[in-house]
């Protein structure tokens, strides 16, 4: 089985989801795609690119939190790992339907507004990042521009550290690696796996549909500060 | 390991925890009590009734859908079945924050209205079951009165089937069995055990916060209605 993300949650980088689809298929591999943080962002067609099952979460998108779904192209394919209470297929216990039922209109405002959201957004992100090379002229983007999320930027400050940010800051939500692994000061594995340059100055920012041009100034302002202030 | 209800969902018939706890303790046994169903309804102190683990669900108290809490009298005692992603302790993927707020909202509620509330539903279940009794004097009760849910009540109409109810009337609902089950005319696995003279002819009635005198005396108004059409 090959199981592996769309698009990475920290680097926002999309992953060739066609050329590992045909890779698993030649090989008759099962192919599992998490596509997660691409839901919206990248178009994904489950049938063209020989996905064997995808999973996607609804609070990604401004649906409920504890909910989620599974595309499965057979569903003798999979067991479920939680037996009993055969409301459902593969889990058990009650339905939550309202989490359902909001995790469809989330899907259906995606499809409506999604493509010119995700054209501002990547508007805003671009204009994020020409800021701060104006103003940090050896700032180092992480992971590669083209093949992106539009929502995504991570970028390392050399000489200031991930901490320097996160502690200077509490207006301005940063964070060095994954929600998963807040609260850690260890430099993100994503990073890592990729040999960034400056793993522990690492930035993410998360975009949405709410960031307005003057929120990204005023982050501008504030990493441009801190990092004047460690930099002196 | 013991894994029991604390009580039943199908009959409301309360265990005796404390005696359960008891053997378990004596045997060195970790016992685990499904209190799903008791939380708010039946006092419960997991230090007094040797409880390793207990688990309640914030459905079952007007609390949302997709949340549970599980009580460990030592959280080295149990693994993750799923693992990956450490928000959490014991589960995978990001907190349903919410949920988490909204259920202890419900828990809160219910430590301050539960008492008098259990009061008032237990005394509207036994003017149900009054009026039942008056109206169809061969009715049955499934389980026993005594130590049973206050928002429960469980009987069976000799020579009426499950079906005959749950097809002739969309306006008060009922059901045979439990709700994992519905959709099946099988009688409830739960009813065969306790070897119920009528299984097959079992309604289940829950009351709730809602619930009021005359929806009550409706509701027995058409139970009477199909019993006597069916028998006639």
């Amino acid at each position: 089985m090959v199981s592996l993300q769309a698009a990475n949650n920290e680097i926002g980088t999309i992953n060739d989801i066609e050329k590992i689809g045909n890779i698993c298929k030649e090989q008759q591999v099962f192919y599992h795609c998490d596509a997660v943080q691409a839901i919206g962002r990248v178009p994904i067609d489950v049938k063209k690119l020989n996905i064997d099952a995808l999973t996607i979460s609804g609070h990604k998108i401004y649906g409920p939190k504890g909910v989620g779904a599974i595309y499965l192209k057979d569903d003798k394919m999979i067991d479920p790992l939680i037996d009993g209470g055969y409301q459902n297929t593969f889990s058990s216990g009650t339905q939550n339907v309202p989490a359902i039922v909001g995790f469809g209109k989330a899907c259906e405002i995606l499809q409506q507004e999604g493509p010119e959201e995700n054209e501002r957004i990547r508007r805003l992100r671009d204009y994020l990042l020409n800021l701060l090379m104006q103003n940090i002229p050896d700032v180092i983007v992480n992971g590669m521009m083209i093949n992106r999320l539009p929502n995504n930027l991570n970028i390392s400050i050399p000489g200031v550290k991930t901490e320097a940010f996160i502690m200077g800051m509490d207006d301005v939500m940063i964070s060095g690696g994954s929600a998963c692994t807040a609260g850690e000061f260890e430099p993100s594995y994503v990073l890592k796996a990729i040999q960034a340059k400056y793993p522990d100055c690492a930035i993410r920012f998360g975009l949405g549909r709410w960031t307005t041009k003057e929120e990204i100034e005023y982050a501008v302002n504030r990493i441009v500060e801190i990092t004047k202030s460690v930099r002196s």
